[in-house]
């Protein structure tokens, strides 16, 4: 079977997203859908979804809609996420209701998610409608169930690793298992191959998101593209956080709760502190521990779909590129 | 064929939606979408689409899903809307945003609109899903289309009658037009027939909102329910407002624009001074004329409709009702 490799993919999805006509009166209403739509970003989730596809069948263009459905339902969920947490930036740009207003935010959110249901149907073969539809609705449920419970924990300070996971399962995971499932069963996928794909994402997304949550403590500016210490600052209940109060000795739990509650402080001074404690405790291996035993859990996942080996390369190296890590 | 009265439809489609079990964790999250459907309401939609269906199949209650699934679309949008205006009070109970908080808003009101989906897709007959899913999300979106339009007219001094119309056809209409079309095509009904049903929709909807405007005006505070003047209050480019200013001599059209731009005014008396304008100009009887007209050709639509007449009577009643219009 012939497979196309994920840079073309990419190249493809992101050039029929750029021509996708939204434009449509009222301009109010449209232009900051074809804005946000237009700020880039990695095209993970279709790239995802016309890997899993590409697994089955080669003529990956025949659920492109889908593709460009399941983008720009994760961009809804960027432009309301950034209302919600007052952002002024995304991508180096002004976020929507900075550039606009909270109303211009809120309307042209909702019309976003009507439109991605509106790509999700288009052109879907009737045989497999009402699953692909089913998986779609589900997981942006929980994606809406994961937003809520990171606003909850922020008001919480006794927040379980077991309670972390869950709620970065549901924000990040289930939109990365649900592209690779729709793209399965899109492909004619059997049952447990889509399953198997699903579960793939899900172990993949945990890895991919709590290596996120190490890199805003311990990686490089430059590569990482964001300030380091965002979470620190904000006192999110990371892995990190939650496993470092789990585990300090009692002077080093006293004195990062004392780094959290104080109102006024140094930046630089407060991510330095948390780190150094971070750092007695041995919060970098336990996380990568964490990380590395999902990672494992996935690609062992993926190993058992009933493909030939050479066909998984693709999806493979792509979600590794992804991590940035070696095979 | 049994139909049963638009009263009995009515209570039995209230007590599924009362039934329905979208209580979960997160309970932030579904909380006030319950809260928002418990407030009641008329619930019109699902009683129009129950009666357009039960013109071709008696088990209407084969689509409560469905006409639980529109009432779950309207209410998402009030919710929303409701944020947008910022509004304190709706049926007397405070608004989401003013029970909760503006986040809680945005985030049950984008979970409302995905359960609504998820109701619409509930056990719809393979073979009539994507035609259903079409008009529902077509109409969805259009009505973001309306309240944009509203949005903007807000600060406009030059909306015309025509742009006027085509607000409330996008922002009232298409939603009582799309309930009955999807009942429609539910029960089986020809594309003639369904698409006739729909064109009824349209012009009782655009008479309706205009009899809804003229009662802002006109109404008995007692029996309008809403406190009489607040379109007057807020400037709303109304039909009637166009028309007057359309219409009015030179010197009430200055008197007109003057009210219209004052930035501090007794309530009372710029009510009592716009509608006496409008009582000079005759906007009382244009107004009236207009909603006859639609309401008589959405009559004639009705005639049209290839069922018995006997059985077009509950439907016919229960709008005219809705319009407390004799027949």
């Amino acid at each position: 079977m012939k497979q196309e490799s994920s840079e073309k993919l990419l190249r493809r999805i992101h050039s029929y997203i750029e021509k996708l006509p939204y434009m449509h009166e009222p301009e109010g209403l449209y232009e900051p859908v074809e804005y946000v739509l237009g700020l880039g970003g990695k095209r993970i989730r279709p790239v995802l979804m016309l890997l899993a596809y590409n697994l089955y069948r080669e003529d990956v263009d025949r659920i492109f809609p889908q593709a460009a459905g399941i983008e720009t339902y994760h961009n809804f969920t960027l432009l309301h996420d950034d209302l919600m947490d007052k952002a002024d930036m995304r991508r180096n740009k002004p976020t929507v209701h900075r550039k606009w207003d909270e109303n211009t935010a809120i309307l042209s959110g909702d019309a976003m998610l009507i439109l991605a249901y509106q790509f999700m149907m288009q052109d879907c073969p009737a045989g497999c409608m009402k699953e692909v539809m089913g998986i779609f609705g589900r997981t942006a449920l929980e994606v809406c169930e994961g937003q809520q419970w990171d606003m909850e924990f922020e008001s919480r300070t006794d927040v379980s690793v077991d309670e972390y996971i869950e709620m970065i399962r549901l924000k990040t995971s289930v939109l990365l298992a649900g592209s690779l499932k729709i793209g399965a069963v899109l492909g004619g996928a059997s049952e447990k191959d889509a399953q198997l794909l699903y579960d793939f994402g899900i172990k993949m997304g945990l890895a991919f998101q709590l290596q996120d949550d190490y890199l805003d403590v311990y990686g490089d500016p430059a590569v990482f593209g964001k300030k380091i210490g965002g979470d620190i600052l904000c006192n999110k209940k990371t892995f990190m956080l939650i496993t470092a109060l789990a585990h300090a000795g009692a002077g080093d739990r006293i004195e990062l709760e004392k780094w959290i509650d104080a109102a006024d402080f140094e930046p630089d001074q407060k991510i330095r502190a948390v780190t150094d404690i971070y750092n007695k405790v041995g919060i970098a291996e336990m996380c990568n521990q964490r990380i590395s035993a999902y990672y494992e859990e996935g690609l062992r996942l993926l190993d058992e779909v009933e493909v030939d080996s050479a066909l998984k390369v693709n999806l493979r190296d792509f979600v590794c590129g992804m991590m940035k890590r070696k095979l």
